[in-house]
């Protein structure tokens, strides 16, 4: 199988580093930055919205294949592709976020629930949609 | 920003093409095939779980930054970051699916509502979570 070339289309940004537990970053509102080039994709994003964010998790471990979930070592190996680990082959994020405010001239979204750390490449934005993200209604 | 290379996890396969459309694909179960040596990270996954499936739309136009909603010209174009369109510059589907199958030792998985073309290259596999893919729950 081939490489797949990506380049970011955006970029986060958070102040304060702190924890780089999920609940933590999630619960702080951060920006995301999108390249200047592709502003005109977010044409339609409103606030209040609900969207996808898929995101690189850039400090991830890509050999691994193998988590204790959650890093809690009392509790069995599991294969990564059946958990939330940041640390998998292809380490990208995908959390559903809420809009705070939009400025399409500059390129910025503020966000409440991402759990991004400062400076994660930003690969996708999409509308959020129980159709395709919702566990619960397949 | 850098250029990022991922190499797919595995790839989608499903009999008789058929229709492109979204719905048709889901409506019909098909079959991630996991690379070997990535095999181990599927311990875990069982019949009936939730998933969601990261893949590469490998038709999508790269170039496209509005579009109107599901091909509709009656429609005014938007951003695609707030549509679920194929065309993205990084056209990543994202698609929560059933399991209806397992087996790992030959690093197969059955499952039902991936709406992924064959051949599409599978980018990553996780546990759905209400916490990280329900719109509704932010």
């Amino acid at each position: 199988m081939e490489r797949i070339e990506l380049w970011p289309v955006g970029v986060v940004e958070r102040e304060g580093e702190g924890s780089a537990w999920w609940e933590e970053l999630a619960s702080r509102p951060c920006r995301i930055r999108v390249r200047p080039e592709l502003r005109e994709g977010l044409v339609g994003i409103e606030p209040g919205a609900k969207i996808l964010v898929l995101f690189w998790l850039h400090r991830a471990d890509r050999g691994r294949l193998l988590v204790h979930p959650r890093g809690d070592r009392t509790r069995p190996l599991r294969g990564v592709f059946s958990t939330r680990s940041p640390h998998r082959p292809n380490p990208i994020g995908a959390t559903v976020v809420k809009v705070l405010a939009v400025d399409q001239g500059q390129g910025l979204l503020i966000v409440e629930g991402l759990d991004a750390l400062d400076g994660s490449p930003v690969l996708d934005i999409k509308a959020a949609s129980p159709r395709f993200d919702e566990g619960c209604l397949i």
